[in-house]
């Protein structure tokens, strides 16, 4: 086993990403005394869609069943429209034909939607029992998989319900990636981006140095190492300072407060998640210019690493930049009527404001628009 | 303002349990700064069930109202029946329609049923927004209103789906009990025994001393208040001790184990909980007199005192008693197959044990059949 550990030192609950180009490290990971402190039970269940237990499962329940545990596998429909309240009672039904106990384990083995929703289920199962997190897309192995959010979504509304509930370990395999379609791939190098301008210059210049960020095979595997290692360092770096999103956590949500705008806008059909995320920081970016807070040279660096990835760096002809404003006090993290912005000062580092005017938002998605 | 407050000193989030003869003081607790150290939000919706709704839903109200928040309520259908997810929906629908933000607050006007699904709301809601639990029956005020367990029914199971969400305050109005059915306050009164047996001698001993406790027009107004507080510090005491059932706590089930077996295997249609929870502790008595653990002196007190009462002490002529230590492998408090008992040792003390055999477990239900 060579896997790279990376802590996530939370107060109530330490647990590590492990970056491993194996995913049979899975049973030695968890039955290793100095990474599992508090041992657990014997029954596990594996959550996964069709097509990633086609491709990974059997690997996973083997090496599980070699370290001792006993392993069933439940198996959900994949995509985002069915990460609701009813798949999440599909995973409740086989808790209970299992009759798991508190010390029983889910592992989530896929992409977001199916950690999301296997998090949110072991959150909420006899008021909670541990899950692993093996994320299969880029997407949850730098985002979604660290950090203990889980949620499903509410017919009006992405992940309106959810809990906190940190995973016991998060195992990333690299190459897992091999079977990730490629717009999904480049959806997730948005959220590594991200990570560089907020948190990692380093991070974002190694991006700057590739000839080519937007398939997985233009990466070589110690780059995408790297990279993977560095993004869930900086992610890691910050839940660990603020669990909860009582303050620094936010910071994350760069690109999101108008992604989300965008996404909702565009009935979650026209752009992937870290599609509109690439939106929302060309739009913060811009707002942060026009703030005064960010040069033009970073904003256009920005700009040339999203068109790198091969993301999206334009609106639909039809779409209702007006509405943005408005639509933005629906959002979950408005707080007393305000919307908070996380804007770049350099690349790196951010700031935290909800003193954007009105102008400004409407501002920021002009160079977006067909035409500009 | 002549609140009494019991402080539930949690790491993570301290609270109080305010006991007052008054729910007009809720509005003046919530906006204390040295009972609330972070400000609640304006918003607070107050969710209920027609009944009490009636009686006290406009006090509530117009207490915070008067303090200066935005109240909108939300009204359930009452009873166990309906504490389902369908029921939990209602409340984020609601939630939505009031633009919630992650300050809002659900204040919980009801007994264990309302308190239960607006904590579990409120724990699931944006990953968990503040709720204050103001319980109006006698089970919910000394239990299931202070400590942080929330939860629905699932239909094979009482409270397989829930959370831990601390309250930001429980507001407990004696006077509140004038509406509840006597049978009702009864079931109530099992667990204020449980709290003599397992932890407060003296609680218990006031009890034994009254002249009779089936009804709440026997007890007088300073010693029913008496009664509550003491209950209230016993469960503050043990979950402050240990917040998520790790040790401690689980002492807090005594008389639940097999009390769950008897209302599971009546289907919840001839015992309310506390009355299950009566019969429960007498059968936990016999294991524990039978285990040599206990007297049966003691044994003899705790079953006069639930005499007294008005509890049952006896279970159905058909009641399959050779059933209940197969179902008790169902409970959710199953680690690795063993079944955990507590047994009291002395009054105001009890121990935690996983070897009971199967036999005592058994004749321990046999003096509560018929004939016996």
């Amino acid at each position: 086993m060579t896997a790279t550990l990376i802590p996530v030192p939370l107060p109530q609950q330490a647990y590590s990403v492990a970056i491993s180009s194996s995913l049979t490290d899975i049973g030695s990971l968890l039955t290793n005394p100095e990474i599992q402190t508090t041992k657990l039970g014997q029954k596990m269940v594996v959550v996964s869609n069709p097509q990633i237990w086609k491709h990974y499962g059997q690997t996973v329940v083997d090496s599980l069943e070699k370290a001792g545990f006993e392993v069933t596998h439940c198996i959900l429909p994949a995509g985002e429209r069915y990460k609701t309240p009813k798949s999440v009672q599909k995973i409740y039904d086989h808790a209970l034909a299992q009759r798991l106990e508190r010390s029983s384990t889910l592992v989530a083995l896929g992409g977001g939607v199916i950690g999301d929703m296997t998090g949110f289920a072991a959150a909420t199962w006899l008021r909670g029992i541990a899950v692993v997190q093996i994320p299969t897309s880029l997407l949850a192995m730098v985002d979604a998989a660290i950090g203990g959010k889980t949620g499903v979504n509410h017919p009006q509304g992405k992940n309106l319900i959810g809990a906190f509930h940190q995973p016991r370990l998060v195992l990333v395999d690299p190459n897992t990636l091999a079977t990730l379609p490629r717009r999904e791939f480049r959806a997730g190098m948005a959220e590594v981006i991200k990570y560089g301008v907020i948190w990692d210059r380093e991070l974002f210049e190694e991006l700057e140095s590739c000839d080519r960020i937007d398939q997985l095979r233009f990466l070589a595997p110690a780059l995408l190492t790297k990279i993977l290692t560095r993004s869930c360092q900086a992610k890691a770096d910050v839940v660990s300072q603020d669990e909860k999103e009582g303050g620094l956590r936010a910071i994350l949500n760069y690109g999101h407060t108008i992604g989300h705008a965008i996404e909702s806008l565009t009935h979650y059909r026209t752009f992937k998640h870290g599609e509109a995320v690439a939106l929302g920081m060309i739009a913060a970016g811009h707002i942060a210019v026009e703030l005064g807070l960010w040069s033009t040279e970073d904003l256009d660096r920005q700009q040339q690493l999203i068109l790198k990835a091969g993301l999206p760096t334009q609106l639909p002809d039809d779409f209702p930049s007006a509405d943005v404003a408005d639509l933005l006090l629906t959002d979950k993290k408005v707080k007393d009527g305000k919307v908070r912005f996380i804007l770049p000062t350099k690349i790196g580092a951010v700031t935290i404001t909800d003193q954007v005017p009105k102008a400004a938002i409407k501002k920021s998605l002009e160079p977006m628009l067909s035409g500009a």
